[in-house]
């Protein structure tokens, strides 16, 4: 059974009542409810000791999901080094919303992740499949309507994605590349946009639907080639 | 100086009076009018023989700029074969707007473009910028906006592009990917969409500022290695 | 129980001696013989009617895998704008060695997919693993080695591969992208080059992992998205 | 004028008989010396004051070259962060050989671009084109031999290029994936493998073409569009 971590801040539900009030025992809990049907789920949070990311958990974990917006800075170096590790072995990694602007999210991929356009005005957004046949659109429709969440658009910081699943329209007349694939090292990782945490986006089925099939994408293969790096003889002679 | 060829069906214009006061010498002539002051520019059609595309005129064509719309199957197979064989070769190839549909931009990706969503409403259109740095975005905004154009929406049948620099929103609620560009053989390839028969699109500065980087783009190289392919004697005994 | 086909020409094992030896029954009946453990099998060969790809055959087929080598021109271009569409409509395909020049292949890529440097001259092979963590890799090491194959040699007439899995070394000192995979509608293929006719290849373990993996990656997905194209309403009115 | 700055290490050459040699003045001054026929160059070398990238130097320079090797951790994290940003912002970075494992390019990627198989032992590398009509294989032959060269083998430790130009075979039986392109921000990278310090490298036409060409592609675009990041208002009212 394949084994989720869901990380989150979790700081503005403990202090914003709007944000309470959609997600009372915190966004990761909202996440786990729905995953636990299906997978092995555990819970981490930023004020944790370690962050909740001991050694023994990320050694445990198949795909790490995350949520977090003010507090990136707070996570310690250490933790993101660790991390990023883990998913470069294999670990598959499913960063949400704000987590685009994650210290994680900004390693792995080299750029300036955190560049966007943004604004908290209760936007419509349609998010589009551009890529059908692609595991993480099993089971939705061609696009999935959110009624009001905060906009992002591009020009987005990112490199190419290896595949562009969603594109994303608003209201407000931006676009945005809301799901995007890239392998790193052995590690599989899936950036996808909604989830802000003033709307009910994570109750959303579709959106469910959406990352269920995103850790299923993202879990880590069994059995991948042992590497013989470094220094090596040759294997014929000249 | 680069040969641009500019090939238009050039039928709504003879036949639609409300496309004939926007392009009243025809499309090609109103591409011709920003290309010729940068390129040597020639134009070809539909009606003239060989669709104007002897061999003589491909031969002598570094960029093909391609229009088409209601009348792709008039086109010849053996003329769309030679056109293929020629962007393998290195010719750069411009397909514009309806072209998505054309037989030659069909024989080079594979898949069915011509599958996609349409609308002609008077949609507002807005193209956004998602390759920063790209030579063919030199000179324009971020976004260019179109006040009225026909709407083209996902899930567009193309191959994943090798670069996608364009995204357009619609007003109607849809995207598209509207800049896309792909490597075929030695030939550049940049599909874009803009450019409905009955909308001044080929007239506004920023449009034609792409055309003109397109152009630039999808020039062949010189000195492209020359290929030894075939049956080949070993570099190495054994 | 993924439903796959396995399609033959099947000539050079009735007509060349060396052949038959290797593989009696034909390549066909070899693949088949380890497919079948793990997969529901059918083949089908040339010669048969509609070349054993009839409507019915095809409709049941989830993965289609095909050799062929001196009789491309016999398979009947019917036949193969049949098996396109259904590549495109979700049918994983696997085209194996000289099958780089079937038609089926050439249509869906665009390009001269024929074009490569070959040697039949008792090359070694080594195929090397450049994306680690891809589940075409399970289980296998991270260097086949191939004591005789036919040698192809770069520069391969190919598109960019969506993933680049396997880049082989030849003793003779060629290299080529031995292991390409691309999405095409909602069809999932995979190129692989191992499989000269007259060298028991397909009897090599490694070899037939990577089959069998590339099989459960091909394999259709369930549920994707139900797309509506054409003339469409908005969503948004203006 | 397109302005060039070469970054070497220069340690190997005031230490090793054997590299001074072959590169007397260092390998800067090798690289300065045919890239001075065409572009604006500059040196700096890790001994000089901030590693003689200064901002005014860094602000002046269209496209930044870096040889590196067993110095790699006396870069200054400071350095690399504004030379990093700097290529995020359209600098093109042209990593040469052992500079896969420098602080620059480790950060740009997120992987462990560190990783790769590697012997000193005189192998002979083929460089073969895999990409043709590419600008930077300009003007070579479909293969560069280099009698002797440092090996590097697969799997090396990068995310997958945007363009893989080149493929080396080598004569131990190893290959490696050695031209490829990225694009991160504004910038453009070539990472190019040749260049032992202990072999004539820089000193071959093709290599010395592969450079020119190299420089020539990454140089910044003129007129990237303007973005406006972070909170925007609306372009259109809900």
């Amino acid at each position: 059974m394949i084994r989720v971590t869901i990380w989150n801040e979790y700081r503005h539900e403990q202090t914003n009542p709007a944000v309470q009030e959609i997600y009372p025992a915190g966004i990761h809990q909202a996440l786990a409810g729905f995953l636990q049907e299906e997978f092995e789920v555990k819970t981490a949070t930023l004020d944790e000791a370690e962050h909740g990311l001991t050694d023994n958990i990320l050694n445990e974990t198949d795909v790490l999901i995350w949520w977090g917006h003010i507090a990136h800075d707070e996570v310690s170096d250490h933790i993101v080094e660790k991390v990023k590790e883990r998913i470069l072995d294999g670990m598959g990694f499913i960063p949400l919303h704000s987590a685009h602007n994650s210290k994680v999210f900004k390693v792995l991929m080299g750029t300036r992740t955190g560049e966007l356009k943004w604004r908290e005005a209760d936007d419509k957004e349609r998010l589009w499949v551009v890529e059908e046949g692609h595991p993480i659109v099993n089971g939705i429709p061609e696009v999935i309507e959110l009624e009001n969440e905060e906009m992002y658009g591009e020009r987005f910081g990112i490199p190419k994605p290896d595949e562009l699943i969603f594109i994303s329209w608003f209201s407000g007349g931006e676009v945005f590349r809301s799901g995007c694939t890239y392998r790193r090292g052995r590690g599989k990782i899936f950036y996808f946009r909604p989830g802000h945490e003033t709307y009910p986006t994570y109750y959303h089925k579709d959106i469910q639907q959406v990352i269920r099939n995103a850790v299923l994408w993202a879990s880590p293969e069994q059995g991948s080639p042992e590497l013989k790096l470094g220094n090596v003889q040759p294997l014929e002679s000249r």
